[in-house]
């Protein structure tokens, strides 16, 4: 453990995924806090505007804007919208900055896989990327997946939550040519924090509690990164992801529940054990014999994943939990830190799921 | 019963206010909903902006403006904020049609009672009211308490949703003079769709979730209707209520739990004994042996009682238990038009708890 | 209407399902409840096992026997487990007294179709039907599908609560031939309640708030009747359901989510024209534009339809949301009440969703 | 940091209790797991028991027996019911193995303190102390009030979840001798977890799902330790505390609403000054301005404080609010270990809340 600590500088500070990084670098020993930057809260102390850090961190948050981005630190990380980390990416580049964006400005590294996902997104409007440039020297942030990359990339996407958990799930199959035609049907259930604070009519306590709301039916931007990811592993045969994401009445967790026909019959054991094999070394990844459940990884940084297959074996259901602010972003972020700055992938992670 | 229905103009339609008067009007024989009236989603069918209501209304959302207030209908429902009705208040007198607000405006009978509670409410700066010279005419609406009154008066207050359990929880022990220093300390449970509609962060879903959050700490504006009619009980002696409302992860229904120390000892069974006697006659109260559960009268018009004694029976706890939006809202407005009309306080108001 | 109601005597009376089903029954106008029998409780009045029923029933609990079953009344209601239903209905045929079940014994009309449901299920040890020779003469109870036999059949078997939401939610596409190799990927999510009132871990509060649990994944003994009503609509082509239940943390509801491939490319619109045609004159089928939500029927008798394709119109997604104690249940057997006796299907069933 | 750590024995290792502090052990620099007791589930791995410690503990249950309790460790923790740790206590001080105990076993130093207790306690029937003896060498374990005599005894009582949030809440007001006649009104609300594991009609998810129960109303055995802690603080007047336990339907959490008068007029100011200083160098104790709310505290040792004077200073309202599971139980048992073998009290208790 050196003495000198790696200074991260956070943009984005005051929402969800702000917060979780900053709780997480908070416990890490070998990271410290430089400056937090949000536009939103700028002038207040974290901990006013989150009481529960009472105590815990009293730093305050600052405006962005030119000269306090990746002003005095090591690393940048973006826990902002689409587009934001794009306007500063070129100027951290040239000054040698690494950063981590949450968003999807660096998820893709091409021009066209970006504007596939461009086009399916809510807000971005324009296809084009400000910086495409550096597309190609980025890496995309599934740390089971793409390690190497993530290792000495300048700039690294951090995946999105439900598409993290839908590639891991999967990886094996898609890996295997074992997916029929390369589709899968997939159902994905999550809390509502991935909504971030913003308060919102979907979001509203009297209509979201005890209800379930599909939105975005076979239309959610995440799949073109699960698709791309997917598509290309193994012999390549592409993939088709038909995704219908559920709100739930809960605060935190996503769980997947992904239908595949199988190229050939392939027993359940069979299919555990090569899961297994496939993820050994990697230590937030746990294959169980019993069905994956929501509250299972709350909290912390696994991905629990399970597979069944049904009478002859030719269809296979395969279901992945994580915690979507943990797993399915803040933890992944660290996770991803830990290996940019070549730290055994666990530190600062070891907080185990809140039970019950 | 005539042929011909009450025609009921619904202002403040689109709230959950309004949603509720709505539903019941539309499963009562004796009244037809004539307009539904609302600034927000103006134009829009009301099934639009509830979806849940497909099917069962398709009633237009028309503006509010001076010549749709009050137009070809017997009855004017507001259930709008303080200071809406006001406005129309002097032109609806005038022309002799009735009508029952959800708000402040009319529940208090003299300028220097409505004053107290305008300095206490959080968004009324000044203190006057709009039509002074009505003050007196009106009726304070606790059906329970003040059905004569409620009878014939040209417009009624429909009381604030703490106040309500509060008045009745209490009625009795005040009336009988048993309360010693007229002080009662109240730790109120609210689910959080009493705050309406809007989107807020107190109502954002991943911060109230699991959550309790205690509010406006003796300082809410519900108590100074409660202490008014509470303190000119039995002999009058007037009342303080130290009242800390807590906002629960739950959807409906409000708790109060009541402390009381009392003037002289009286036993449990004695103080049951009273209430239910007290409360004969009225079907909606029930006077119960175990504690009520905020569950018990979920969805309905039901207010749920019990009294409990500490050892030496000097000191008692009231504990009461209503349906927020039914008899905290919608359903007392429901009762009190009954009663403005002549018919039996339970007509249209039927349905039981929703349990479990 | 005639002056004398039909009495219905109800066979179970103590869990979700009886209680259910009382419910409608007290506010029913043309139905009496005869007699409240079940093994639990026997010997108490019904509102104290349920106290939210105080001052709405108090009628007392009577422990089943030979002597009791069936007697002074025109109808038998069995809410009660597999099995039993199958002790009293030879007795009960023999003696003209018609009954509905909420098990699986009478929604097979053959001992074969039986048996495999036998097998499947959890607690049944022997395939073997106790009244085989009943088989046949019963209905099965989807109304929407089976109407003209549940009139005048002498019992009627009360639909699965998923297998409803299935069979509605899909009726018109394996009519009309449209879904390749009649396979459907489910992801059902339910409430609580739907395991009753008896406590397990599994339902225990402290391990299912915010959590999702996947459980009998492709085993659910829902499916067999599913499979077999969806495989002989149209040309009668046979169905495979691929079914995974997630049980959630809420009380109420169940939404299906349901994945099939199109034997011909067909637009949304089309399928949708279809559904409103195919659904026509069934008032508590909604077929709705937007996805629907699991509390946009809590509390009501409505299921809630919608269809989406994905992009080239060959691959479907149709989800359906129900109360899984009212149409998932007590309101279907309402439903089938009436058209047992010749009422029109809504009478006592107008209860709208409650929302929020 | 020395090599060799301290070994923790666990018994009763398989409910949430265990469980809690079976975490807290397996991430403290200092304690090492020698043992897992309990009579459920014994002989089977405490991972199968708990699927989420998958890959974090491994360790097999044992079944409790003479030769088991105390064997081979420097503590033992007794995370079970009232009467258990009792009939091992007088072999392990004769061994002089330390233990710290959940239940009101080593509560109290006297025997005439333990009746009171006893019986007001449901399931106790005999008040007599199976160790007398030893009372009086036990400390009462409210680290923040008693940690000099916790540092060095034998055996520490651990305290009631809802006592520790009234002693600490209060703790200020009583020393200084402030409580009007001692006596405090008090509104417990807590979440299910405090029941434990095993599945009762009041934990089932249908039951308590957006409900609130009150129950034990006036008579809950917490209030005993409650009142003679502060009742011998300052000049040790006494304290009389009428509680009202609320069950709500969260998993964690307890918040106390306290109301007193004050035997003088006191400002808040004054009395938050008062706080400050009173708890300075307590790490775990946060007096705040704003109310407390559930979710501040959950996952966290923290308890979170705040006051609130009515009109004229002459009643005050305390709300305190913490997690049950942590410092309600084993944050509080860990903070105790830690004193008892020379620890810093942060030590292996440094997760702060999880929010949202």
């Amino acid at each position: 453990m050196a003495d000198k600590k790696i200074r991260a500088q956070l943009v984005g500070a005051t929402g969800y995924g702000g917060l979780g990084i900053l709780e997480l670098l908070l416990g890490h020993p070998n990271f410290e806090v430089s400056a937090l930057i949000a536009r939103d809260d700028a002038g207040r102390r974290i901990d006013q505007v989150y009481p529960h850090l009472t105590g815990r961190c009293e730093l305050m948050v600052e405006a962005p804007d030119d000269s306090t981005i990746g002003r005095d630190c090591d690393v940048v990380i973006f826990a902002t919208p689409d587009r934001v980390s794009q306007q500063y990416a070129a100027d951290l580049a040239a000054r040698g900055v690494r950063f981590i964006d949450y968003s999807g400005d660096f998820r893709f590294t091409s021009t066209d896989d970006y504007a596939r996902y461009a086009e399916r997104h809510p807000s971005i409007k324009d296809g084009s990327h400000d910086n495409a440039a550096l597309l190609g020297q980025n890496a995309y942030g599934v740390s089971e997946i793409n390690a190497e990359a993530i290792a000495t990339a300048p700039m690294v996407g951090n995946p999105g939550c439900f598409a993290i958990g839908i590639i891991i799930g999967l990886a094996p199959l898609y890996t295997d040519g074992l997916v029929q035609d390369g589709l899968v049907a997939v159902d994905g259930l999550t809390g509502s924090s991935g909504a971030g604070k913003k308060p919102a009519p979907t979001q509203h306590f009297s209509h979201l509690n005890d209800n379930v709301i599909p939105y975005r039916v076979l239309n959610h931007q995440h799949v073109v990164e699960a698709e791309m990811s997917l598509g290309r592993m193994g012999a390549g045969g592409g993939a088709t992801v038909d995704f219908i994401p559920h709100l739930l009445g809960t605060t935190r967790g996503i769980l997947n529940t992904m239908h595949v026909s199988l190229t050939r019959a392939t027993t359940r054991d069979t299919i555990l054990d090569r899961y297994r094999t496939f993820f050994a070394g990697h230590p937030f990844v746990r294959v169980l014999d019993e069905p994956p459940t929501l509250k299972g990884t709350l909290g912390s940084n696994y991905i629990d994943v399970s597979v069944f297959t049904a009478p002859g074996d030719r269809r296979a259901v395969v279901m992945s939990s994580i915690d979507n602010l943990m797993k399915g972003q803040s933890g992944s972020a660290m996770q991803n830190l830990n290996i940019m700055f070549g730290l055994p992938q666990t530190t600062g992670l070891d907080r185990g799921p809140l039970y019950p």
